[in-house]
This record gives structure tokens, C-alpha cells and sequence, in this order.
């Protein structure tokens, strides 16, 4: 646990340069939680450059929220280069599964590039692993959802997929799972109201690209663990504050953001419900 | 009233997913209080996925605000498609007026796209009638805004924009109308801070999204009533408690989305200042 | 002192319209800016529509964020358009000097363009002066800050810098500089976390191209200080509504947005710290 508490701290040591790029819903709160977490955010998706900006960032994030042709080039080069020059690369595959854009995109993403961690929701993933589509828009068909009657086969569901695609995986929901091939993890942060807000898997990615940049490879399973968790215990401190002063939602999204602000090694250690499967 | 106040309720029951086309200026507040109001949103512009995005959409908003060349045939193709599944496409066309890019596009889009509801203030469509340009940047000249004194000759203007568009028409303004060929509602919510934070229009446009896609069609002005009532209800609530506590402006924009996320049936009718013509 | 005043009033009297052609991270907060300072934006890049829009408009912010292929060709149209019609221009330099296609596009906008006012940190700055990169991602290199220490060299440097260009330069850090080739003013105001926001600096762009555009040519710089000062002066105050309530991270970011809002000029003349080098 200790390990997986002090992730979170390094981020605020190295102060590590994420290079984002993403849909344009969620790009500003992505920056601000990257500043949040301690790290520095760059969005550049010009094809001429990312190259050089890859080369002075610690970590990639790609999310296809509304990636769009060029932006998609772009993203296959610069995932492309963050590997060779062994800097971890995040992908948040946002609505796989709905479009054979999308689908045909993540296809080559996949092929090409060796991702350090993909992070999504069951349905996301789902598309990822078979290829059928079992995605409603961008959220999760419930009867997916993992939950303690499904907590199993699911947690060897996420092995396999690691398994599959060389990735670690975070599939977010009521219980997330984190795991590699041989590991996994069940965080059971988190609250539903963060699903009333815009951009909270987004964010995640964000927390994800800032912790597997800080920490040393060794302990990027326990890295993608601190990030999946932080998000979680940061929406249940916002929720109990909108619960308190009986706010609304965009409040609370504001919230979230502040409380990773503030979060720190104690308030983690205290509200964590982190096991190993 | 009772239709207008439950078409409002009605989002929360059906959640609606809504596919958006719009700026990336408001882009996230738009997300947002379409969440807030109990709806779904999924933006997506890359015209290789429109239609099967539409296609598991229950209305689609097409937002003109930034429009390129690229999302401008996205646009196109969108709402052509919308019209073939009969879904809800709700124009909020920013800025009409302004250049020939903008007038040129609109053109093409009210001659391909039959639009269920149109919102703009009186400039926008002023230009949409008569292609004569009286805008000043994006709002509305002062002489042109609807008020106590012109009352009757704007009410009949919005019938005759209805008969001309063949859809809903909802001017905003000091007095906000809402007609279709026959019915003229007025709408004496809303105040005049709500312009001095971005977004407020295009957020209306998302509401309206809401409203068309979770109600039938039979009530489809009632519904857009419903849609520019809560708009103005949510911003005179939170201007009361921006001066009540003193705020500032972009605590004003944060508190419209949170009385969305908190606006229900019995604060609705309370605060409704809805009339038929 | 009353000169940079009432530099700020003006833009409640004149409510200029500002153009900007900017990045879509904190365009949401540029445009929230504008209006909280008494301006109105637009942002607008479709290079089909930037003249006829560049002609309603007092001011151009050019803001080379995310800029790619299309929207760059758009600056340059603008830009010199705005040439043309007399209307100021601001650039603000994002990120000078961590591509070739940044420098090049630098390059030519500085060629092609005369801007008013150039905004940015010292790399930002160091890069346009000598084409020497000092930039790590899109923040100064600590060695490189305006400190008391080297404050008569950055002076005279901020000087240089505006006769190389013909603009007003305002290098912004602990200490910012604001110097035409005659003047130079200092301003400590501000405080450290402004940086760990997303957006601050594009802001103080925004709430330039605010000055430049509601006072006359003649008292430019004033107008200039006055921006840059006003920035500074939201972000202490921001500061300390955050320290007093504990809040987070991004409430800080929208205190900065209300304090704008509510700045006047008795509060500006009682926090201003400007002298004259």
C-alpha cells in the first residue's frame, strides 16, 4: 500500500510534462487536473510537431473522444515515437465500439503502438477484447457493469485482456479493476454521481499519464492503482461537500478538481479500499 | 402548464442521448447542463461517424458558433440523416449574419435540413428571415430586442419565421418567444446578467436538445417552452445567489448549472413566468 | 497612476468587441474573461470568415496554443487584415520555441504582421529575440525568471526586445515586465499560483487585447500595464479567498474569473504595485 500512496506524492517531486491529446469537451479540465495532481499539461495535435514535444514530455495520453482524421494521424505518430523513445503512452478509448471510425482507428492504434495502460469502461473494453459491440453511447450498458456478483470473472476477464494487448488495464465502474497479466486490483472509491458530470474518465486518463510518468516503470501496475483510486476518493470528497452545502452538479465538478488539489499521502491512506483480487 | 413543467421531468426519466455539432468555445457547458438536466451528451464532428452516432441519438443540436469548413459538412450530413430517422434536430445558428461563411452555410443547411426547433436572439433570425444583416458581432442590436412595446408585431414575426423555416422558433431576449405557425408562447424568466457569461445561448440550445428528444412530438412547442423556461428560471436563481453571497461572474455560470441539476417540477412552476400570446 | 486606471474602466464603457483565434484548452476562459472585464469576444477561424469578422472587432488576440496548419494560415490573414484596418493586435507566443513548426509560424506572423503587444514568459520571450531555445514545455526555465537580481538586465532587454519587433513586450513572471522601446514598467503583482491553473496566461492575453482595444493608441503601454497589472492583482485576490476558505485548485481558477468581474478602480489603485523602471 505504501507504494501505491507514495505514486500519488511523486507526481507533486518530478513535476512530470504530460503531452495530451485529446477530444476538445474535456481538454481544459484534463489540463487542470494534470496541474492538480503537481504535473504539467501540454495539448498539441499538430502532426508537423509532436515529435518534438513527445520527446520533452514524461508521458503520452491519447483520448479519441472526437478524434477526427487528422487529429487521428497524430496520435498514431506520436504514440509511435513516445515508444521509441520509451515514454509511457495512456489510451482512453472513449465510445469504442460506436462507429467503425472509431473502431478502425483504435484497430491501428492498437497494432502500432504499444500502450503502458489502457483505461475505459466495461463496454469500451468489451469492444476492445471481441470486437462486439456492446456500447450505448459512451457509457457502459448496465448489465456489464462489474459489480461483487461478477467481481471474478471480471478480474480475469481484465487479466486476459492485458494479456492480450501487452497493456495494463483499468476498467472503471461502481468496483474499477486494475490489472496486468498476473495481478489485479479491485478499488472501490468512487461514487455515481461523478457519471453526472462530463469528463471524469477523462480526467482519469489525465491522473493515469501523471502517475505513470512519476514512477519507475516497476511499479506501474501499483502506479495505474494510485490514479484509478485517487479519482475515486477525490469524487467521494466532493460529493460530501455537495452533500453538505447541498450544491449542484457543476459545483461538483469543480470539486473534484479541488479535492485532487488537496489530496495528500493521509487523506489517501485513510479513505483508500484498495484490494489486491 | 402541467405539459410544460412535466416535459421538463421527462428528461430525467428517458435520459436522452444527444448528439452535438457545436462550438469549442461552450463545448463542456453544454455537456454539462445536458447532463444536469438528466440528459446524455456525445459530441462528435468527423463526418465519417455522424450518421451512426445519430443514429443512437435521440436528438441532434447543430450549433454553428465555430463552424469550419470540415464540421460544416458534418453538419450537413448530420442533420440530413436526423431527418431520415426522424429525430429532433434543434439549430442554434451563432452569429447568422456576421460573414458569408456563416450566411452561406445556413442557407445550404435550411434548404437540406428540416429543423424542429430554431433558437437565436432577434438578429439571428432577423438574418434567417430576411437575409438582411443587422448584427452586430453575436448579439442582438438594441433596437431589435423584444420588449413590452413591440410585443405583437414580434409574436406575429415568430409565427411567420415558423411558417417560412417550417420549425419551432424560439427568439431569446429580454422577452423570450417561442412559436410555432399558430401559438405564440412569451417567457418573462432569465435576466440580463445571463449575457455577460459565455454560453447561456448555446446552453438554451442544449436544453432544447433535451426537451425535444424526451418528449413526443404532439408537444413539441410545449416541450420548447419547457426548454427556454428553465433556462431563464436557473439563471434568475442563480443570480440571486450571486448577489445574495456577492459572487462573481464565473461562479454566476457554475451556479445556472447547478439550479439545472437541482430544477425540478414544484421550483418550475413557482418561478414560471410562461404566457400564451 | 489615474491613466492605467481608467485604462481598465474604459472597457465597461466601450465593451469592445475582441477576435481571438486561440487554443481550444482555455478558450472557455478567454471568452469568460473578456466578458467579466466588459468586453465581448468572439473566436472565430474558419479562414473563409476572419476578415469580415476582424472588421466588427477593436482588438485581435492571436494565441498559437494549439495552433495546426489551418488555423495558423487563418492568424496570418487576420493578422494582417487587422494591419489594414488599424485594429491592435496581440500576440500571444505559446510554447515559442519547442517546435520548428511554432518557430516557423512565429516566424512568419512576426514578418507578416505588426503586433501591438506580445505577451509571454521569458523562454516564450528569449526564443522571439534569438531564436535560442530555453523552453522546457510552455513554462520559463527557472533560471531565466525576472527576479530583483537581474532586474536592470531584463529591463533593458524587454526594451531591445521592443525595438527588434516594433511592439510593446510584457514578459510576465514573479516580477512582470511591461516596455515599449522607451519605458519599461514593473508590476508585482501576482502570485505563484496562478501557474498551477491552466489558462492564466491566455487570460491575461485576453484581458490585453480588453485595454488595448478600449483606449486610445496614444497611452498603449498604460493600457498594457493596466492588463497585465489588473492579472496580477485577480490573482492575489483569488489567493486569498482561496487560503481563507480552503478551497482547491480549480475554484481558484474561477475566483481569478469573479475577481476580474469585480475589479474597480478603487480596489486596483489600493492592490496596484506598478513602478516605472
Amino acid at each position: 500500500m505504501q507504494t501505491i500512496i507514495e505514486a500519488f506524492s511523486r507526481i507533486r517531486e518530478k513535476k512530470p510534462l504530460i503531452h495530451f491529446l485529446t477530444n476538445y469537451v474535456t481538454v481544459n479540465d484534463c489540463a487542470n487536473i494534470t496541474l492538480a495532481c503537481g504535473g504539467s499539461p501540454i495539448m498539441a495535435d499538430e502532426i508537423k510537431e509532436v515529435e518534438e514535444i513527445v520527446s520533452l514530455a514524461s508521458a503520452v495520453v491519447i483520448n479519441i473522444g472526437t478524434a477526427n482524421d487528422q487529429t487521428a494521424a497524430a496520435m498514431l505518430r506520436t504514440g509511435c515515437y513516445a515508444n521509441q523513445l520509451d515514454i509511457p503512452v495512456i489510451l482512453d478509448p472513449v465510445g469504442a465500439g460506436i462507429s467503425k471510425f472509431r473502431n478502425n482507428l483504435l484497430q491501428i492504434l492498437l497494432k502500432e503502438i504499444n500502450f503502458t495502460a489502457i483505461k475505459g469502461n466495461i463496454s469500451e473494453m468489451k469492444y476492445l477484447s471481441d470486437g462486439i459491440c456492446s456500447t450505448q453511447g459512451v457509457d457502459a450498458s448496465f448489465h456489464d457493469l462489474v459489480s461483487e456478483e461478477n467481481l471474478s470473472e471480471m478480474a480475469l476477464y481484465a487479466r486476459k485482456l492485458s494479456v492480450i494487448t501487452g497493456s495494463m488495464i483499468a476498467i472503471t465502474g461502481p468496483i474499477d479493476l486494475v490489472a496486468d497479466s498476473q495481478r489485479v486490483f479491485m478499488i472501490r472509491n468512487g461514487c455515481s454521481t461523478m457519471s453526472s458530470v462530463t469528463g471524469t474518465g477523462c480526467m482519469g486518463g489525465a491522473v493515469l499519464g501523471c502517475t505513470m510518468a512519476a514512477n519507475p516503470p516497476e511499479i506501474d501496475l501499483e502506479a495505474a492503482v494510485t490514479a484509478i483510486a485517487a479519482m475515486g476518493i477525490c469524487g467521494e470528497l466532493a460529493y460530501e461537500q455537495m452533500q453538505k452545502y447541498n450544491y449542484g452538479l457543476n459545483t461538483y465538478r469543480n470539486l473534484i478538481i479541488d479535492a485532487i488539489s488537496q489530496l495528500d499521502a493521509s487523506i489517501f491512506e485513510a479513505r483508500q479500499k484498495i484490494e489486491q483480487f
